[in-house]
């Protein structure tokens, strides 16, 4: 597979590609080159937020919005999400919407398993989202559930991250506490016209007030993209430390929507346009995307260092050396340390 | 800090112990070794689910039940859970529950950060639990919000996984929906006073009965702890391919509770000995102790090789890397194959 078939027009040779991605195939390797050469012109947005607040209808909206602008753009939805509707956890009314959408040449959609190889993952959506941009499609939507880091690491690989949220009992926020506020461009609290609404922007306004005491241009550092990354004793972690953020700061916004009825879309879209033009004037856009890579790079050497290890010992040293760890002779980490000292080099 | 304190008593030291594994202190390590291998007969139960649905306060009612028996046994309570009261997240009422549990001198409460380093948290939360074994408590329970890989890889630290579900509106399942339903050996409805909650069980009886549509002790092994563990192109995956099931096949239980009146408590604490009676019977437990070292084992495998790695490799050569990949010169994959290769074996 070395000729660079028209991507963005024949799907079935796309649809075909990703799968491969998504398989490890390495005959892939090449084309994922090319296209991550040609990329870097797409919109990446992350949508996430917790089981049942609308994530797949709001980005249903937005896809649909955007494709009735004047000049529309080429649209890939990528839901790394099992509660989406795009990832098979469809009920009726999101079926009848998906179909509308489907129905759309400019519209791409795609989902992706939730569970993968160990870093493979993260490193996997990472080539599929630059080889949709590299093919050639303007806005790239990526729905995660948006708990635990690895959505949390997914939801990185977007220049803006929009959490969702729905009316909730009281002051229970659930993106609060599932942990993903912190990484928010742009928040949304969907189905507006449930009782509670008013409390759950309260409580979020206080929960984002608490997580960005200074001003959000210095916060956005400190709560931002950083946050996750593996911290390391090496000194290489300096280099991963952004300077403070020149321009003005972004307040990330909290919007009603009724995703159902295409309300509040206009300003959802308005937001992300505002938050773009945030990313470039203050160089975060480039920073944001500089550590993106780097937390990419080493989740791929995670994963090709521990291949090469574990090919480099006997299976009898390993399961020797695993039989030991089960009967508590040696520690977890001494039986690590063993194994890379008998692979290390070899 | 070579001698080994007596841990069980002296709270101060435990919790002071604690701190340094969660903080990767190399000075424990030899403690932590030693506590590791008296380690291996406290029962260690898992309990998640989705944010709100009553996890802690089923933790603390078991905790209550198990210090309200004839033989008390020491109790430990691990929480791994950013939406937990035990890690910040308490509201009024939690807190005086918490405060209950926090006079009994047999209670021990630990809340461990949600976010760590790469393969740490995983790691530190085996080392702290088998710590907590080590030293002499009798029940460990571990509270995880329940969604995102490395939350199934801690719940998988334990012997028994509860998963807990409140009712909610219609057929949505939230832990089904979090794909995490898949790990449960005991499924709790809680609050099951609320409205909904037939439909809730109804609900999550046909999502057991898809995601086990064998008999359960074959499918235990299909669903079970093997299905999140990376998959490796090497020979040594074949070690991790347990037999099939003797004995007994366990049948998930489906059991209500309103954990804030105590109601349903004992039933839980008689589902958790009856499969801690099946995990002996079966020889299911010895697997799936063997399947969590080795997991454990390949996780700090891929912490050590990588720090290695990186410390191999010299400032200028990873910042020309990184730059190279971010300018897409190269592709991330490639950066890490270099990285790999320009410290393998120095």
């Amino acid at each position: 597979m070395t000729e660079s078939p028209d991507l963005a027009s024949d799907r079935r040779a796309l649809a075909r590609l990703i799968t491969q991605i998504e398989n490890g195939n390495p005959e892939t390797r090449n084309l994922v080159a090319r296209l991550y050469a040609s990329a870097g012109s797409a919109q990446i947005i992350g949508i996430t937020g917790p089981p049942g607040c609308g994530k797949s209808t709001l980005v249903s909206g937005l896809a649909r919005y955007l494709r009735a602008r004047p000049h529309p753009p080429q649209v890939a939805i990528v839901a790394v999400d099992p509660s989406s509707p795009f990832s098979g956890g469809a009920i009726l009314g999101d079926r009848v919407r998906m179909r509308e959408l489907s129905g759309d040449a400019g519209i791409f959609i795609r989902s992706m398993a939730s569970r993968g190889a160990l870093g493979g993952l993260a490193g996997a959506t990472a080539d599929v989202v630059s080889a949709l941009d590299g093919a050639g499609f303007d806005v790239i939507l990526i729905e995660t559930v948006g708990a635990g880091q690895l959505e949390v690491d997914i939801a990185r690989i977007a220049q803006t991250v929009i959490v969702v949220e729905a009316p909730g009992a009281g002051d229970e926020i659930q993106a609060a506490k599932a942990g993903i506020l912190e990484i928010a461009d742009i928040v949304v609290v969907n189905k507006a016209d449930r009782e509670g609404t008013a409390q759950t922007i309260a409580a979020l306004q206080s929960a984002l007030d608490v997580s960005r005491p200074e001003s959000a241009g210095a916060s956005a550092h400190k709560h931002g993209p950083m946050a996750g990354l593996p911290a390391f004793d090496s000194p290489r972690n300096m280099s991963m430390e952004a300077p403070e953020i020149d321009g003005a700061a972004w307040q990330t916004p909290i919007l009603k929507t009724i995703a159902l009825n295409d309300e509040g879309i206009e300003a959802v879209a308005a937001a992300i346009e505002a938050h773009a033009g945030y990313l470039r004037a203050s160089g975060e856009g480039a920073r944001r995307r500089a550590r993106a890579v780097e937390q990419d790079v080493r989740a791929r050497l995670a994963d090709v260092l521990i291949r090469r290890a574990l090919a480099a010992v006997s299976r009898e040293q390993y399961d020797a050396l695993m039989a030991a760890a089960v009967a508590r002779a040696i520690h977890p980490a001494e039986a690590a340390e063993r194994l890379m000292n008998a692979s290390w080099g070899k």
